[in-house]
């Protein structure tokens, strides 16, 4: 294992504190809670947005805290849900009047960690409700979900529900925006190499020099198959042709396209990508009218990207271009 | 070698492409000369800056074209320098009234094919000066250098010159406050893996399983040693022991501080390295100011890090803290 780290366990509280210190007027960082939250929240004027999940998918989410996106983040372990206690005292922590949004991709660790944290709020009588993110395409239930996993698409559920509170609407009107978003939002993804959690030491899975795993999860999950490696045109047909029929996505839509780095693939690579599947879909009628390209969602150190659809309609795209800011905006 | 790639000697014109369709309203790709530019370029009440050196070290320099930063870029091959008429061209075509600024990375390649654009422009009439960036502490003299090479520093030279262009300065102030930063801008960089160029289809070199390249160049070109893997401290340490006294940097200064990616090392090892950094920096008496976490200056998929420091005064701050951006901002 190749990696910059001292004591493997020490790996995610040693990052959360770079992320303070890099931050320093803006992000607090809570030891006691592994938590990430704006330094200004709770804002009574809005509502808090909260998500969790394991740590190694940075940016997601402890990166993406700040004006517009989320109120706090708070991660577990590499590739492990946060404890119920975490995610409930970070929800009272931020808790605002017009109430708290926990945002949760679905995994089945995930889900129940989230839940208990919400009754446990409750009790506080604290306003607080769930919203669950499942846009990859690429199995109906798989290792650690009962349905759909959720990955990189959560990125324009959050900028969109992050927007709404910011205009100060109510707390099922954020919750029922980003149901919306989710709803037209769809992924797949495929690997080029394994990733290696920091206190296993070894990589996840194997991958032979000349294969990929087409529809991976972002804990390195089997996909849909295991393939060779082709050419970036044929993935970008593999990756399309799973995502585009299934909600439909069809001729005359308005859409983003993102393109989303894994951790180990150079972004020249996903611009490659990005290239080519804006000129495919224009050919099926099409238009690409926001871009997104870079690592939202990523696997550790693991060589590989997504493609992320998103339908847009007006109300979407006015969400997605209102302001907003995360860590380390370099100007 | 496990890329998304199509045909290898394509690679650079699609990604190139791909830059250009994800920002169809601000920048313009021109195949015929490899020139990604400001479609709103050449702006006469400004210096035009343009910098060109191969590719494969993106986001440099072609996705740090914007207001602010770049007015054009003009990309080589992967790890080869632009041709000097391509750089020529570049410079004629974004030329504006108040002169040309053209930045270099040293490496003895661009450096030549730059010079000769320069003669170029100007038995044309054209108003072009270059000025050279060589922030590297590593080597003094090195494989493709004489002198020390340029590597992720070359971020704060662009970040000013684009700011003190956008005021109006003169193409004399502009070069000057960009001899400045570069004056007071000091990088260092470990490599944890090699990297593979499309065309060549294998590592540029090897490195054993606990090995690691102590100085290593951008290109993959040697360092000060090859050394046993260590722990993230030890790495700071070394990376703090170089880059320090060489400017030196003191108790009492302010610095912005630079975690640099390589290409394959996620954004959660590179803060936990900027903690570690930031810590030990305000244990010597040094203020961190500003601070820069990501990818800035890459080497392909390199797994590996570089730190960089630069002494902020007044002026410097102000520039880096003036309104800026490049491609695919997303909000």
């Amino acid at each position: 294992m190749k990696k910059f780290v001292n004591d493997p366990k020490q790996f995610v509280p040693q990052m959360l504190k770079g992320i303070a210190l890099a931050n320093p007027d803006t992000i607090t960082y809570v030891p006691e809670y592994n938590l990430i939250m704006r330094s200004d929240a709770p804002n009574h004027n809005k509502v808090s947005i909260v998500q969790g999940s394991g740590s190694g998918h940075e940016p997601a989410h402890v990166m993406v805290v700040g004006p517009g996106m989320l109120d706090a983040a708070c991660p577990g372990d590499v590739f492990a849900a946060p404890p119920s206690d975490y995610v409930y005292q970070t929800a009272k922590i931020v808790a605002s009047d017009k109430g708290v949004l926990l945002l949760v991709n679905n995994y089945t660790g995930d889900r129940m960690a989230f839940e208990m944290a919400q009754e446990m709020a409750e009790a506080d009588g604290i306003k607080v409700t769930t919203l669950f993110i499942n846009d990859d395409v690429a199995v109906q239930d798989s290792t650690w979900t009962v349905g759909r996993r959720g990955v990189a698409g959560n990125f324009f559920v959050i900028k969109a529900v992050g927007a709404k509170a910011e205009q100060g609407a109510s707390l099922e009107e954020v919750k029922a925006v980003g149901e919306k978003v989710n709803s037209v939002t769809r992924t797949m993804g495929i690997a080029l190499t394994a990733c290696t959690p920091p206190a296993k030491g070894s990589p996840l899975f194997e991958l032979g020099e000349d294969e990929i795993e087409v529809g991976v999860g972002i804990h390195g999950e089997p996909g849909r198959r295991r393939a060779k490696l082709v050419s970036a045109d044929e993935i970008v047909d593999e990756l399309l042709g799973a995502v585009v029929p299934d909600l439909p996505y069809g001729s005359g839509d308005r859409v983003a396209l993102m393109i989303n780095g894994l951790g180990g693939t150079p972004i020249s690579e996903l611009y490659l990508l990005y290239g080519i599947a804006a000129e495919k879909l224009a050919g099926m009628g099409i238009t690409v009218a926001k871009s997104y390209v870079g690592e939202y969602c990523t696997s550790l150190e693991m060589a590989g990207a997504s493609l992320t659809l998103v339908k847009l309609d007006d109300e979407i795209e006015a969400l997605l271009d209102a302001p907003a800011s995360i860590v380390n905006r370099i100007f």
